[in-house]
């Protein structure tokens, strides 16, 4: 088969150019185009639960919108979040924001009270109010509660937002369950160590487990939609290990798989755990989240259109 | 200033997604708007003379109408190619192609005179067409021209390529010069020294600085668009050096800074060599050519349109 | 100051190599001289508690003696680890391996039972074997206490695991505390939610960062000496986050910062956070822990002799 | 096979290091094992002949005196080099440095002549001397030659260099060829095109070609070590095509392979190309030049030693 040369013109919608990417088919195009496809198959298919993962700086990098917009549309079904994502979320729920060309090396951005995600920054006095607001948060949720697993947690303070935005007010309103095996190590993580410390509330580690494998298990298919690496990849994978993988799945990373790392790792190398099926479809790209998945989820949305 | 959320809907066009990235400003996003911002003003420019580097598989990855089409619209006014992109080039001129989803290792796609170039395929016979149609060129050109420099010898190449879409022949037909300071480390550089072996035509290595120096001379101002690393990338840089450097430019890798490689290097560092000006407009997108260059590429034409 | 060239003699010492490449200064040998020394007097300095994050395949690439090692010699004092790197250890102790030279495709290993971590290979019979064990020992500490925290269930099995190599045998017989914040994400913590359903069994996932802050607050000073990105590493630094950082660290990765990924991100950005102090002596070695790791405490170790 | 632990002691030379990492097999440390038993077989072998590619900035990075010493010993019989190493041999043997602990942003570099390889620096004074004295090398050599290749242009500078260290003086007299064909793009290059401007002198871009193939022709076996990627690895590569490809080679490398280019694509993919020989014996390690190729070094001399 034919590698065709692609063709750019003015006033090209996104689609148009996933098509152009998916006549070339090879290097860094072919993947753009078969991550798209499939994403577009995965979201269109009824009878495929759509799990997401959210590793890396995804809400401070603008994806907020999007994720909640999927999550309003039902294209997403279950979300596995670091609790960073969780925690940039709320941050913007109770006023906060994301700041960009700020500019001066760390230790002078730390005498501001800026903190830095790659050229990202975000203000002390931002999380000052994050902290205020989701001890309250707490309180409401451990007045009636007194052992919750964080799957519930998340439920509750979702509801407890009031934010057309805000991926935890969406998830909580429209039944997509947020996992969050990491959760503690994040801001959040620390609010409710320190909210523990004088209340009587536990958090349930393992208790999620049996929830989230009731949902693989009632799940006629499951679709990956893997964004960033670490944890949160490897609990999505995990999860349909007993039985005996995802379907289908894409991932977009930047990392390499010669370390041995799963973030950089190749998605066929799941299906030897069985994390993904034999015979599953998955698609690697490799490039930065913030690029790729708005295009690639530009592309499918037309692919939807065309049904 | 505030990160925008990014908002994806149906039906997007390119520049719409590229000024979703532009509201973000961060991360690979932001990268990739300060790019197309600044390949649309070089482009709209008329007082920048547009260098272009070609390093890495262009050609044999999909860009060939891509790089023909800048030309024939007057987008690009100097190439600095790689052999490699060259002889692809010409390959598909003479009735080639390349080819994807072969499969198969390496051993035996050489025991079926496939060539791989990651998941881009090409065929002994083509090349076989390619080295008998090349020489034919030679033989002409020779026949009335004892030294060329490489330049010279590319342009007259390119006139005796009747195919609207080579990147030679309209560089020729459109008094873009194509410099290729490593021709000789490639198919057409090989083809070159067999007919060398027997033919009194003499290759002069360093001619080609006089022209290409008085070009950066009588340029008001000069934008590079970087694409790839190695030789070309450096010697698109270094052509400048002599005026005080490029005025803006943008580079596409995905090679890594610290190990001190040109390739990957920071475009500011070419500032401290005056092979960009201290003030200069630079930008580097962290990707994929195949991806990132028609994604910004489709987004410049619309902000053109605008103007 | 001038970069002095390395020489490269037959039966040199690691630490002679290191010298070498102190002596250059620049590039990645410059980094990797640099996060020796700062190894080395992080181990040498009474006064600093080294806290060890494990992320990434450690264990099955050949680092678990090491790791054990540095915890028998004092070298370490607190270890945050992955779920994995737990259960690999344990794997090892309790009788299996990690096996080489297996080669097949993903599908082909997993009808073989055979599971791959990139070059590396497990076996599923190791696993059931694993499963067996574990379920023991969770039986044991579950008949004494209802309700643990991921340290304390972490140090309770060091104490019934009876090999000399071990990481977390060693660990709880040397008063090494082990985090595991992401612990529930690995085949540990499967094993764990399969005993959780029908045990009365509480891991409690916030009771940790009691513990763990209490230690950091006793600690003159806090060295970090960051193995791998991911949840391990950001869990190491934010513990300090509460007494203004770490003094000093060292990380070794293969990841990008541009991303925004914590994993590649520059051990600088983390003072922006306060989680590393600001005039905190770093270093940042981009390359492959099973390599870099070594060479580096091979070499600080002659460093320490010296003293 | 099973994975052996490593293990790190004091007191330890590079070479027991390499040992452990041999008995372990798997991931970074797998692969230096295997590049540094390979280059110990090249250069054990009296039948082989070792090309050595010059690619990136090693020269800056500390490798000169490792290069030289390699031709000094006979471990090296033919050299392909970026212009710029040759560049900064020559700028050492004049008299110049290269530069560290520098610092300051590119602009404030660029006012003060400094010129920037990511944390190596140049100062524009070094420079200045390397102008006149090469110029004065290229008015005597043109005073007996018209027209030269590459390689030989490069071997009569070296024999007028005096410097035991230099690569040029050390290659010139240890008949070890170099072939640059890029060469006009580096400082040299710029000298040569201007010192070409008035005198008559040609440098023939074709011309080495036959030199190059006659040496492989008459080669048992080829085995090549190449460092860094781009034009220099190619021509390395490529020059063995006529008779079947590289029979042995070791690669390091940063670079990444999805994006087809080059200098990240693995060695195996050269089999289809006839560029590495199919049974050929092939190791690429991911990694800084600096780091890894000094350490492969010293372990692969004391295997020398041994034999």
């Amino acid at each position: 088969m034919k590698v065709n040369q692609i063709k750019i013109k003015k006033d090209m919608k996104v689609s148009e150019l996933i098509e152009e990417f998916d006549g070339s088919g090879v290097l860094g195009s072919g993947r753009v185009s078969r991550a798209c496809n499939l994403l577009a198959k995965m979201i269109a298919d009824e009878d495929t639960n759509v799990f997401m993962s959210l590793g890396g700086p995804l809400v401070p990098g603008g994806l907020r919108f999007v994720i909640s917009d999927m999550i309003k549309n039902g294209q997403v079904n279950l979300i596995v979040s670091s609790g960073a994502n969780i925690t940039h979320d709320l941050l913007e729920s109770f006023g906060g924001s994301h700041y960009r060309d700020v500019g001066g090396d760390d230790e002078e951005l730390n005498s501001q009270g800026i903190g830095r995600i790659a050229d990202v920054y975000t203000s002390s006095e931002d999380f000052e109010i994050f902290e205020k607001e989701i001890t309250k948060i707490f309180e409401k949720i451990a007045s009636e509660k007194k052992v919750v697993s964080i799957q519930e947690l998340l439920y509750e303070v979702g509801l407890l937002i009031d934010d057309e935005n805000s991926i935890l007010a969406n998830a909580a309103r429209n039944n997509v369950p947020i996992f969050a095996p990491g959760l503690i190590d994040s801001m959040f993580g620390l609010q409710l160590w320190m909210f523990n410390q004088d209340h009587d509330f536990t958090v349930d580690a393992v208790k999620d487990m049996h929830y989230l494998s009731d949902i693989v298990f009632n799940s006629e298919k499951v679709g990956g939609i893997l964004l960033g690496g670490g944890l949160t990849k490897h609990y999505t994978l995990a999860s349909n290990l007993l039985k005996g993988g995802l379907d289908m799945a894409i991932q977009i990373t930047m990392d390499r798989p010669e370390t041995g790392s799963l973030s950089g790792a190749p998605l066929e190398e799941a299906k030897s755990w069985s994390k993904a099926k034999c015979g599953s479809d998955l698609a690697t790209v490799i490039g930065d989240v913030t690029v790729i998945f708005p295009l690639i989820l530009a592309g499918a949305l037309d692919k939807l259109d065309s049904d």
